[in-house]
């Protein structure tokens, strides 16, 4: 089988323009790509729009699935593959003219109106797109049905959705143009990985998923099969042997290209780091007011011991050091990729990447075994202390240069806004994208509502601590009283743990003192780190709109038994 | 003049005995040190005891002033120098045992009990020591007067102090011996520099002072006049032309000697950085329950462009280099004396020294000009991110270390604890010393009570933000509600400034609708860093002992003309 990234590059190189665009028919096709990639340099920074007016043209579908996907509308997920009154929409309507799939292509700008398909119903989305929180990469797929989106993304088969998408109805499709899309396209979910019967999903489509929060804290190291799964987009079965990392300098006009054999040559470099998920801890800043995202408890999280090649001592062999480049961002792409065949993509500060002892480093191995497929296989970019969406797992394409990922998760999602920015009113130009993670604390033992012992009037409490940027946790406070009175927990670190490298969580332990003569109790927690950086004490004034950054105490009801 | 490096050295190396002590007497003495240096090296991780030792012999006075300078007595210490009823303490009082002066100097170890005197009284004070909080440095003048430290340190001067003090009494001092040791002892205070008269001081001896909070914000750089001073001790008056710093690894047994000359022969580098006490903002926390410590309103911080040799250009010429070291951390001695002749002092990580992007600096200038006295003339170590009590001043000595400072201001101050820590329980072993501070914002316009003008429904408000570790300032969010609404301000920060290299503050103007038909508001603010951390939104629970890291929400509670 050939790789994702050979997929990729054979697509942009041909402009395909089939019109029922399925991903497994295209892997018996293999072609070079080195004198593509010269062309390619140069294209770059213009991929997006390259990509738009060239999706626009074959019309492989509208991309009303990226509003529903940054938005990833919590509440739909799971419930929505299986919704019955779905047969409803797209129905054929009488006293509507009717259109074909030719004609509804030659509505794939602005300029010619945005036309798309669903079903037997055609809708002109021209009016819906200057309202699109993610701008006009709606436009990608315009022209055509979006039926093979939405196979990506069963979220959208939902009534909210469906019911808003109804209104831009103004025709009914050829009954021999109805189905064409999605013939012969394969479930792209179909070859996922097998996945750890405890891992409970927030969503299947695409799969992430958090470990139960009692067996999150039994050790420093997460164990592999436990460690939160978060996915964007399906997992591209990648043949390690055919493997191939593009290296690119858009300034310098350097590029190298590295297999997997290249970058074990390279010094091994193991770090201990923490990765957590942006929306951890969401499902508590939900309850102040309803925000846009994946429900996550607060298991969106875990530690592992990562090795691989160094980022720096990649890039020095492109002349790419410290003071020797103008470039400003490093951008990585997924093998992973969405109908239109984007890469999931993200970038870092180059100070991030160029410093050796920021530990960013192409890894290869998680706990000691090769990465599993669902955490990046074969080569997933560590960025230690920064949110987990810059850690981009199957990794294709690294691109040195001046601008920052022009991505839908760089520009439009993974960003904190004050509370009273909401839908109407955001502009995601005024934030910067999330790197470092603030400091945050959880109880993981025991758990909300859980009815707990009491022992020479104390109970036990144990939970986890961590801070981005390399802070350590140097105090966790902990109150059975709703935060009235505090003590201070015993912390476990993570060997050699020193600021600013202190890449790995802490794990804590308290017996704490209960209200006397009292059957319930609030526990509270808070964590301190080495820049003596705290947590704020609740969600209600860092609410905002995607329920990232929710580090405020952690705060847990129980019953005692005495 | 020879300056205070060389007296210090002098009086190590010559282990001075004389009973009263006086600065200005020594400053006739010259002679070379080199060849003590050698020894130096070896002496130094031994430093303190070697003083210890040293000086409990020769009895300089009691080190009673530490334990009051270092809680700063904050109460007392503007008032003190006019106490009126001083005269009642230290008087003769009958039926007591007579002992002269070398009677109360066999008394300079716990073994012999540690006596001291003050005016006409003596007092065995072995059964205190074991509670002062600050440890064995009492120990530092045993055997002696205590008055050439009183009178160094007003805050003593008052009934609190003195009424402890008189509970230790075992005798009277022979009447000869009386005013002995404060004979020929000019004011160590009598050479300050002249302060603008706008600084408000809340220590007069040592100066410290805060420009007034309205005047703080008027532009992105403090003027030098009006930049907050926080001094531990007298100001040095240091000879620039003879003026020495000296270098030295404890470990590769290597030094060095620059002189101002020398150190502007290395490339001049320029940072504008932030330096704040950690103590700003102390007063609102106090609030909450009392603190000991100098009551600092928000203008504890300033801004200014700093330039001199990169501290790590300097070391590279010692060989010490990222990576070629084993040492963990870096020293520095102020030239400014405690009455012993031990130097103010404290230390950094070497990471921060070593990383070229860190930015230490050994600055010669100040906002383009020579450093003032008040801030450090002829050299300051400017460890931009810091807490100002690192950033040494009137500097003379750097040591390369595998240890930390081992100075009180390192040791047994500018720590963090819990809330539930009080003076009775504090341990200063268990929390890490202050290095980058917190996330912080203050409101400098309205100021606290002031009647505000109201125009279209809204008020101005206007403040600074700033983030330690060079994270920068991303977001200011103002409520005029108490925090139940907020606004996001604009935020004007200092050129260039990137994460993690945004060393200087923000400066942040709102305009902000107020509660219609009310006549009172509470404006609130809030910073959020890059690295997307925000404040905590009240002091009760980052309450400490010292009063540091008083970075909650600040407010301020206006009344408004309608």
């Amino acid at each position: 089988m050939i790789s994702r990234l050979t997929i990729r590059r054979l697509l942009e190189r041909h402009h395909v323009g089939c019109q029922a665009l399925a991903i497994r028919s295209m892997q018996s096709q293999h072609s070079s790509h080195r004198e593509w990639n010269k062309q390619q340099q140069q294209q770059h920074t213009r991929h997006k729009h390259q990509a738009l007016a060239t999706l626009a043209g074959f019309g492989a579908g509208v991309a009303l699935w990226l509003k529903y996907n940054h938005q990833e509308a919590a509440a739909a997920s799971l419930e929505s593959e299986d919704n019955e009154s779905i047969g409803k929409y797209g129905a054929r309507r009488k006293g509507l003219p009717e259109y074909n799939l030719d004609d509804v292509s030659k509505h794939g700008t602005m300029q010619d109106r945005v036309w798309v398909s669903y079903r037997h119903g055609v809708y002109d989305i021209t009016d819906f797109i200057a309202e699109h929180p993610g701008g006009d990469k709606i436009l990608m797929g315009a022209g055509g049905s979006v039926e093979p989106f939405w196979t990506l993304y069963a979220v959208h088969k939902n009534d909210h959705v469906l019911d808003m998408f109804e209104k831009y109805r103004i025709g009914n499709l050829a009954a021999d143009d109805v189905g064409a899309s999605v013939k012969n396209m394969s479930d792209p979910y179909g070859n996922e990985p097998r996945r750890h019967i405890a891992l409970k999903p927030s969503s299947k489509k695409p799969f992430n998923a958090e470990p139960p929060l009692a067996l999150l804290v039994d050790s420093l190291i997460t164990p592999n099969e436990l460690f939160y799964v978060r996915n964007h987009l399906p997992v591209p079965e990648v043949d390690a042997s055919t493997y191939e990392l593009e290296v690119c300098d858009e300034e310098l006009q350097k590029e190298k290209v590295f297999t997997l054999k290249d970058l074990k040559k390279y010094p091994k470099h193991t770090v201990t780091a923490t990765i957590m998920c942006a929306g951890n801890r969401r499902s508590e800043m939900t309850q102040v007011k309803p925000v846009k995202g994946l429900s996550w408890g607060q298991a969106a999280i875990g530690n592992a011991t990562w090795s691989g090649a160094r980022l720096c001592d990649v890039l020095r062999d492109l002349g790419i050091t410290d003071g020797k480049t103008d470039a400003l961002h490093i951008q990585f792409e997924g093998l992973d990729t969405d109908p239109a065949h984007m890469p999931y993509g993200a970038s870092i500060p180059i100070e991030k990447a160029l410093d050796p002892h920021g530990d960013v480093i192409l890894a290869y191995e998680m706990n000691g075994e090769p990465i599993p497929r669902d955490h990046g296989y074969p080569i997933r970019v560590i960025v230690p202390g920064v949110v987990g969406a810059r850690n981009v797992k199957w990794l294709g394409r690294i691109v040195v240069s001046k601008d920052e990922s022009d991505s839908h998760w760089q520009q439009n999602d993974y960003k904190g806004f004050a509370p009273s920015v909401d839908w109407d009113t955001v502009d995601f130009k005024k934030s910067p994208a999330i790197q470092e993670l603030p400091v945050i604390s959880a109880i993981c033992e025991p758990l909300e509502g859980q009815t707990v012992g009491v022992k020479n009037g104390k109970v036990n409490v144990k939970g986890y601590a961590w801070s981005g940027g390399g802070r350590k946790i140097v105090r966790v406070d902990v109150s059975s009283d709703g935060g009235k009175n505090w003590q201070a927990a015993d912390v476990l670190e993570c060997d050699g743990a020193r600021h600013p490298q202190a890449w790995g969580w802490s794990i804590w332990k308290a017996e704490i003192p209960v209200p006397k003569s009292k059957l319930e109790a609030q526990l509270c927690a808070k964590a301190v780190d080495s820049q003596y950086n705290t947590q704020p004490e609740n969600f209600e004034n860092i609410w905002n709109l995607r329920g990232v950054l929710a580090n405020a105490y952690h705060r847990v009801n129980i019953k005692l038994a005495r």
